[in-house]
């Protein structure tokens, strides 16, 4: 539905490429909707591969990932799960925020992403190995510090790491307006906002507005909505559900838009 | 049974509307009965679409929401969940509480609330985009301030979210009058009663008396119990475990409330 | 067995009965033993309705109250759970002791005690609208006050609360002969007792005794136990396993029994 | 194997079969060892019904002990656990060591232990209701003073409880002789042992040795073994494995033994 | 494969053979690798019964001891567990390392230790008395000393208990030489080594090395490792994996090797 | 795919081939990528054996080691596990990771780690004894330190443990050149950078880089990154998620590379 937009910030296409060209999985880090699956995304048209998608949570098994049995018609037949079906098809598999998964269903990767290149699935008593085309990427974002759930050092050395970050503001607000056919300086003001909120984030510790939290607020005012409404419900609201912060936010957003019936 | 009686507190009707238009799933937050339910019926029949409520909790798993295979005459069929049926249905999709669910259950709705708009039924081995008429909708009570069940701020920016408060007292009243018939006097000293244990809440730490409260007392009062012992059973009973802080709220309520016999 | 010997101790009756007419659900409580599952009986045969009682524990999950799929003849069917059964029949849906439930158990009773009135069997794809003459009573202890085990405030205030306590002393007394057939000094000097430990709880902190551990005594005594070792068995010693708790109780209850050869 | 040699302590016995008469549950507490297994046994043929034994323990589900539906030849039959058969059976079901069960298995006991006398089975749809010889009866160590482990007083209170303890000296010596054989001397200073540690224990905080132990090393000594090495064994080794604590019991126990040579 | 070599460290073969007799269960305590295992098979030799071994761990249920209902052919058959089978079968049932099962699964062997030596098995409805040859045996060591993993003094109290430690220096290089073939003077040269090590124990509280890791050391040297490369890989090595402490270590068996070349 | 290219650190391919004619287990311990799991494939090609390798992780159950029973056309088949397949076939089995395993699933392994060297089979209630030429290895890196999962003494006595570290610089360049071609100095600058960070490891506590890493690195750089890109990517960025040490490290690794357009 949408077309591919993707803008980059550095060097991360030209090193996904050579990290493909050279088989070596890819981890991608950086804040929230900076553009990590968009990316993806992009890399699989780029090298005409499909991308499979994962989305991972603490209760992912490993035969979630790699398959089961399944009882058809009274029969029992081994049914591929969604990596399985990447390996076997040489697609690129995503593993969408990582750090979520239950580490023992990580282990399971161990040996597609050394030198093996090749999956064990013991239950099916059968080892897949990867053609040339299959590629692991995952993602996560490094800002949740939880101990319970930081990802091995051993585990994160298995993978080129490509840490991106948000894009710069006048990328951002052409984004904005590519996607939501907003004035530019509209878009500007929603950047500018985001911006501050961004800087501020070292002084109230919360996870900063993302570019899709700006596409948003974008829409609603191409709906119709002004500025201030927009914003507060799509960018400062989500943002922390503490009174007190809450207001020193605002403050920060403050100044920054113009009254009502000056939008667009 | 009841109606559409719901009456707008400010902009949320508008807004709810844009985000529709715009395909922004809508987060609700406010206090325990302060009418997000009602808001989300309201709007099913604004917008004719229909609304299918799934009540979350942390038992609910991710098969719960997308569906499951069943054993049904010795053959083993994919059953839709309620989430499922609803992305096909194109209806409002309203997830009450959402804070409780599992939060591993709620990843299965990251693909339906970005540019993807789309269900990835893993074990069915589907994907099922979303027609334009979907909407997603959540809610949940920020007053609820656990570590354990924060929802997780990415989670929260991918909704534009509508910060919902108690009715004015007038309005309040109007609809107490509205759905039990009692007179408008009775009512005012119920809202009455309400608001003054609502601002004696920053004080004592207890969750303030929803308007559904206020129904249910003026209920009894309308059956013919005095207005002090419907309170007590309604408004005052339910709020609080802890004796000293019910004696406490007694008093803040006292004066409200003028001798039984004066009642109507 | 018993026939039905409810002896009122306030207006809980009324209000009941009006909560019944104007379909708000109600809530009980008061300590163990005061007779809380005794009243809900009363009322079912006073309104007409059979009442049917789920107790309560963490191991209850929503299907054991709404229904399971059941394999029967290589078929799979759906069962009603009490719950579902108690809506269909228009019953009271008593359940004893919900603060022990699983909070997510509740959840189900969401929908069925504000204006929807209905159960939402997700799994069976079915929707059932509560009759008029369906009830819902839960009952607790307020007494116990683990954190782990609080009902949410916004689950206290979906009821009305009726908080009951133990029957005055002669009005006790007269219970324990009616079921027992003990002389009145004999019921006298048991209420004495303990009503002696009753206000002896703020000092020790244990759960004073019920009405249902005084018939027990009676009963001994009734069986030729003298009046000490029947207090001693059934009242005294159920009380606390901590040894010095246990003397100083002792000596509250001294002084109330005379010498077992006076007894009678 | 054994004859029935219980000798009573006290009015156990008496108050127990006036329980029984009056259909009043009964609770025994007591130290480990001190024989309330063997009253039940005993009771049991003194009132000429059979005892059904469960050995509580915490993943006893409440499937365990009603009954749970289960497939034969195909079918699905509903098949009785042993308290739904000793409620049939009208015979006495002892729940040894109480304590240890979960305590959501124990809440299907409540409709048991109060004037219902009734087993609602809501997975089979049954009521079942006691006849009169049927009679609960439980047991538990009131030295386990676990927070985790305490039964609830509400539950303790539906229970007459019988309070037992060590036989004194020289009724214990005879057990000893009885069920081994052995010299009265040998079993006066196993006893005399035995006392000495359980007077130790206020300073040692150790489970004292039961009846149970001292007949193990009396068994020995009939066998050949000195009183030294049998009491080491069977008394002193199984009490701590802190070795401090070890050799301060030895010190406790010594001198209460003559020289090996002297045994018999 | 290997023969019979057990050599006795005091009077635990008598002791245990007069258990045999008298129909007590055994517990047999001590250090990792002290010969606890060794002593039953030479025990099952001698008495001429089979010895039946079950390793404990945390996940082993009741179930598994006692055996459960499978499905076979479209039937459902009871199949016994290996303590069922030792109990039929009159045989010596080995528990290894007891202390590490799931303590609710050691409640089943309550009535196989006490006068009733008999297992009830619930699921089947059946109860099996064990004939006069059965015996019950287990091992733990002490020097685990976790709050969570205590054996219950109750527990302990229904066996006799034999305290096992280390071989004498003499009888521990005699059995290494009998084991490997090595020359008595490097045998005692690694006995030498972990003496050293075993009275270090207080000082670095570690797991002192066992018999079982000398006979490795051992077998290497006889292999043609030298002596410190086969001590420091079977000994030193696997004590702990604390760096500081390691070197501690090293010091500690220092001097005890004469140089590589000198082995032999 | 790759040959074999394994470089001897030390003593450790005599030693293993000594362990394996001695049929003593082997432990090898050392830091993520030192090239422990290519020293269990060495020594598979030199002893002529297969290699069975299990990726543990804390969801292992000994099911999954030791198999299970299957239905399979209506039947109820037992199919072995990986674990019983290696010793069935006399390979060596490798368990990567060993401290990972959940340690209940260990317990299986005792028996084939002593002189029984047999696997028991509890349900399938078989007894399968090792061949000679069936061999365990197991691998963990001890700079894991964590309270919850170390393993225990008593079970890695039962292994000689080979201590393992990285290669000397001059043979960890060299192993680059042979997997990725690129010139001997830029593998040397990689190198440098490496031993730069494992150098810094006491100061910041983070899992030194891998020679994996190195190779991955190179990978890049043949492929046309410069340095300083692809050691950002594969040994820096996966080092930590904390910012400042981040930089830190970036600082330590200053200096060993000299401009982008220098390289080759």
């Amino acid at each position: 539905m949408t077309t591919d937009t993707y803008l980059a910030n550095g060097n991360e296409v030209q090193l996904f490429e050579r990290a493909y060209r050279r088989r070596i999985p890819v981890m991608l880090t950086g804040p929230t909707g900076c553009g990590k699956t968009r990316l993806v995304e992009h890399m699989g048209l780029l090298l005409g591969r499909p991308v499979i998608t994962i989305s991972c949570h603490d209760d992912l098994t490993s035969s979630d990932l790699v398959g089961r049995f399944m009882v058809a018609g009274g029969d029992v037949r081994w049914t591929d799960g969604p990596l399985t079906k990447a390996v076997k098809a040489g697609a690129i598999c995503y593993l969408d925020e990582v750090v979520e998964a239950r580490h023992d269903s990580l282990a399971i990767l161990h040996s597609l992403t050394d030198h093996r290149r090749s999956l064990y699935l013991d239950r099916a008593g059968e080892v897949v190995t990867a053609p040339e085309t299959f590629m692991l990427v995952c993602s996560y974002n490094p800002a949740y510090r939880s101990s319970l759930k930081e990802l091995k050092p051993s585990f994160r050395q298995r993978f080129a790491t490509l840490a991106m970050d948000y894009l710069p503001p006048d990328r951002e607000a052409a984004v904005i307006v590519a996607e939501t056919g907003i004035a530019l300086s509209v878009a500007e003001r929603l950047v500018a906002c985001a911006d501050a909120l961004r800087n501020a984030d070292q002084a109230f510790h919360f996870e900063p507005p993302s570019t899709r939290a700006l596409v948003s607020a974008a829409q609603l005012v191409a709906d119709g909505a002004n500025e201030i409404e927009a914003a507060e419900a799509c960018i400062l609201a989500p943002l922390t559900t503490d009174g007190g912060i809450h207001d020193g936010l605002r403050e920060v957003a403050a100044g920054v838009f113009v009254t009502p019936n000056q939008a667009h």
